[in-house]
């Protein structure tokens, strides 16, 4: 199996959604080594097999064809990178279900934008937890799955607990248009990629108001001075912030409608109330309440993404708000 | 003249095109001031006080009846605060036109984003030297003519020599929706104001490329890091860059089709060559060279921003420099 220029290198990916798929494919594609793509729908994944395409994910990307496919954990047990590419909420069972079948020296990758509802938790230390022998590192930062499996060229972060472990994994993974940064700060990675869909939340209410962009701007920039403020007092570094996992991202997600985050704040501005039925993938929806709350615990002051949390649980309306942040004293920067 | 609510206060902004209009309307409708808008063109002038409207410059916004306008330039000298409001390269003439009308007290603002380029020196720079009795102050940050004159939310910065007269003039020109942010650090200002549109510059290349969003967010991410490098470099502040200033105005620019700087890039991408014919207010396409050669003077690592100053003079093709940026080492952020 392992031959030619893959040298031996193995990497399973979990989760057969539009980033993982994104994923699987633009490493497979770079030849380097032996990419398998790993999800729970056995009927989905001998289409994806056959078809070598997967339409509702990522319509019109060809999956390479040396990109295997499978339905059984075991497919991952040759892998030294494991990347857990589900949903924030789903990565704790994950590491239940597919940490029996790791291999020993297995680095596990999480590429989930989000916090833990049930323990309020990093996703690292959630999988680390679960998974105490394997190193865990988490792969963030501005990347759409659909610029990504087209080759578009794009930069993201690896971040893992040594810089030489994030250095290995982040060349192991990038490829000629898919380039990773390295980087030893999980907890500042992690929360760049977790707040910042709070605040494309905001940003989708601004647009939805017709509020323009100049505010959009401005809630932005104020945006990401608050997000530092958190990842800071939780240990991360506010130069993490300020990179791609975390102004990248924010820029990103809070200027692009492709992003589930500022779709759903759009809504919200539209009068369509803050029901998350069917939204599951709407991370920022969960985080709004989790950062609050640690916002306060932290005592950092964050108006926005106190204000998003507030209009979501119904306690505060869209207009309101915007009242309360403009009318903020005004004091120097 | 002066009474009632306006306290004795005389504001007088010079340049009738989008942006002076817009901040001769907000600030005139918040009734704080007497406020004067001075144009050269008589006949203009003439107009905008018939039809309160500027239907060239700001379709659809009534200009408030208490907005008076001239074209004389003795007509600012009763005013406290006179704001510069014409193009970068227009303003060291304009210092000269309008310097022997200043009141004695008055300060001077500048609101035009770039650098002069016979001098390769900041704005404020260029006026107090021909303006040696005048405190010389900034006004930047991220805000469309059209966001600001409409009433929209908007949020700039007002920087002056002291951090006592920046938060008075920031004052005195902040409105309800109009609202300013004082600052010390005119150096770190400008040169977020003028760096900026060279790398929206970059972002409409990026577009019209087909690159894709997330490419977009990383090259404003990479850019406001070395934005910020040649900023320090200059005496600046990096957190004044990292503020509304600096990354807000380069959300703004970079993301918008309202900015100029990124439709020249779009018109660069397709082809259509560096002429600048009839694009004098594309700030950016000088501001690139400018800077090219200070990143070269400082000894500052300025890819992003060399690329667009070489591809504006015609070494360096597009798909070129993309490949050169995208091939860079792979490095720690």
């Amino acid at each position: 199996m392992s031959m030619g220029t893959n040298e031996g290198k193995q990497i399973a990916i979990i989760g057969a959604g539009a980033f993982g798929t994104a994923l699987a494919a633009v490493i497979a594609l770079e030849g380097r080594a032996a990419v398998t793509l790993v999800g729970r729908d056995p009927a989905l994944m001998a289409d994806l097999a056959n078809d070598r395409m997967h339409n509702a994910a990522l319509p019109g990307v060809y999956l390479p064809d040396n990109l295997a496919f499978s339905f059984e954990p075991e497919a991952i047990a040759g892998a030294g990178l494991v990347l857990f590419a589900m949903p924030s909420q789903a990565q704790a069972d994950a590491a239940a279900s597919y940490g029996p079948y790791l291999a020993a020296d297995a680095t596990v990758v999480t590429c989930a934008k989000g916090i833990d509802r049930q323990s309020t938790r990093l996703l690292t230390e959630v999988l680390e937890e679960r998974l105490p022998h394997h190193p865990v590192a988490v792969l963030s930062g501005p990347g759409f799955a659909m610029d990504i499996a087209r080759g578009l060229p794009t930069a993201m972060v690896l971040a893992a607990g040594s810089a030489e472990r994030a250095e290995e994994a982040a060349l192991s993974l990038s490829t000629r248009t898919f380039r990773l940064y390295a980087s030893a700060d999980r907890t500042g990675v992690q929360l760049g990629g977790a707040l910042k869909n709070v605040l494309a939340i905001a940003c989708g209410m601004v647009e939805g108001r017709g509020l323009g962009e100049s505010a959009r701007a401005a809630l932005i920039s104020r945006g990401l001075a608050e997000m530092s403020r958190l990842a800071v007092a939780m240990g991360g570094s506010a130069e993490t912030l300020r990179g791609l996992s975390g102004l990248g991202d924010l820029v990103l997600t809070g200027t692009s409608h492709q992003s589930r985050n500022l779709r759903y704040g759009l809504a919200l501005a539209r009068g369509e109330g803050p029901g998350l039925d069917g939204s599951s993938l709407v991370e920022g929806a969960f985080a709004a309440a989790v950062a609050a709350r640690l916002a306060e615990h932290y005592r950092i002051d964050m108006p926005i993404t106190q204000a998003v949390a507030a209009i979501i649980d119904g306690s505060l309306n869209i207009d309101r708000a915007v009242e309360d942040l403009m009318t903020r004293p005004l004091t120097t920067e």
